[in-house]
């Protein structure tokens, strides 16, 4: 399991590079023609690093209700059907000895379901996890700004959590916020916001909430349209005075 | 100013390795013999991604009150001494158009001060942040467990927090923490412990907190005594029942 970095194909490591090299067969599992660009890096990235002879198994993403109001129920569906196409792959794609690889979008332990995946899997096999450049670090050095700062802790947390439970600490990461819950954390905060991390279409917003919230959801809005999909994330940051 | 990873030379990106072979010249703040270990692989990293010509430039690192009860006043005024070395650099040692490099451990990010740092300096200069592998990521990874899990907050913080403000959320990601303040968390937490990440001394343990907490602590005693300094960091996890 590869984590393979935000979004630009240099975020992979050399370690990654090695263990793409070393896999007999890569899992592709496509998101549909909208995130076609997230299939794309992969593929890039296992011709550029791959070595011959490997195979690429290609399979379709499970379709998952984000409507649900369920959030975690749906998501455990969807790992469920997720980790019945990794079992078929570890069992009827590999042989004996063979390495399989999963290239994985930022790093494998950020707001990821492979891993919970893999635990469900019915099948006899060793795996091992090669972190990635999280869309965290990817975000915070592109606005060159601390996650943290001194003796102070930071809380990662989601869109939807970040919405109901306003912000719990002066420093608040958020991911996966498609309803841009930022707009409503109130005076104080400054936020660096950005989209499509590492990647051309990279798009970096921050200044104070209140006066840039109008700006990102009107960005985010209009690339969204634009490309099909969006990731982004923010870290908002209280002043200490 | 690059991040090189948490402690594996292979941590490094290759977005990081090409800034190393793009610098004209490179920063080594030495920690003095203790830790000698970390710019060994600093070294390590400049030889094997450097292009000649380059140079060295060596500095001492500032001694840091590590016994002041006032932390972050301790931390402000190192990190002031650390700007003076890094603004000598880029006044003293770079010619007009050349580019400096300064190597920082793990993520430059996370509980890093390089980034503050370089803010105080009064010469003009332009610069890029490279993400690197974190610690929180090369544990998690190690461990083979999520950061995060699904829909739920993780909090980062200290040792000194952990110690007086006790569990703040069912994850908490610790890191400084020169105490062993885990041991006072109370029953229901599962402990994810690593120390010398990526390194041929990794050491990693987990377990439920009040099973592990005496070897946890025995380990890095004896750990920290023969090498003479110590890098750990951990992951806590409150069962979901």
């Amino acid at each position: 399991m590869i984590g393979i970095g935000a979004g630009d194909p240099d975020h992979l490591t050399l370690q990654g590079a090695k263990a793409i090299g070393a896999a007999d067969a890569f899992l592709l599992v496509g998101k549909g023609e909208a995130k076609d660009d997230l299939t794309g890096l992969r593929r890039d990235l296992i011709s550029a690093h791959g070595r011959e002879p490997y195979r690429v198994v290609e399979a379709r993403d499970p379709e998952r209700d984000r409507t649900a109001s369920a959030y975690t129920a749906a998501v455990e569906d969807w790992r469920s059907r997720r980790a019945e196409i990794y079992e078929s792959f570890v069992r009827d794609e590999l042989a004996e000895g063979e390495t399989g690889a999963l290239l994985v979008w930022g790093d494998p332990g950020v707001y990821d379901s492979t891993l919970a995946a893999l635990d469900e899997i019915d099948a006899e096999f060793d795996y091992e996890v090669i972190p990635g450049i999280s869309s965290i670090s990817a975000l915070t050095a592109r606005h060159r700004v601390g996650l943290t700062r001194v003796g102070r802790p930071v809380h990662v947390t989601t869109g939807r959590r970040l919405a109901t439970e306003g912000t719990t600490a002066d420093d608040v990461l958020v991911m996966l916020d498609a309803a841009c819950a930022f707009a409503e954390v109130g005076d104080g905060f400054h936020i660096y916001w950005g989209a499509y991390l590492g990647t051309p279409d990279e798009i970096l917003i921050e200044g104070p909430v209140a006066e840039v919230a109008d700006q990102i959801r009107a960005t985010r809005a209009e690339a969204r349209a634009r490309k099909g999909w969006i990731m982004d994330t923010y870290l908002l940051r209280r002043s200490l005075s």
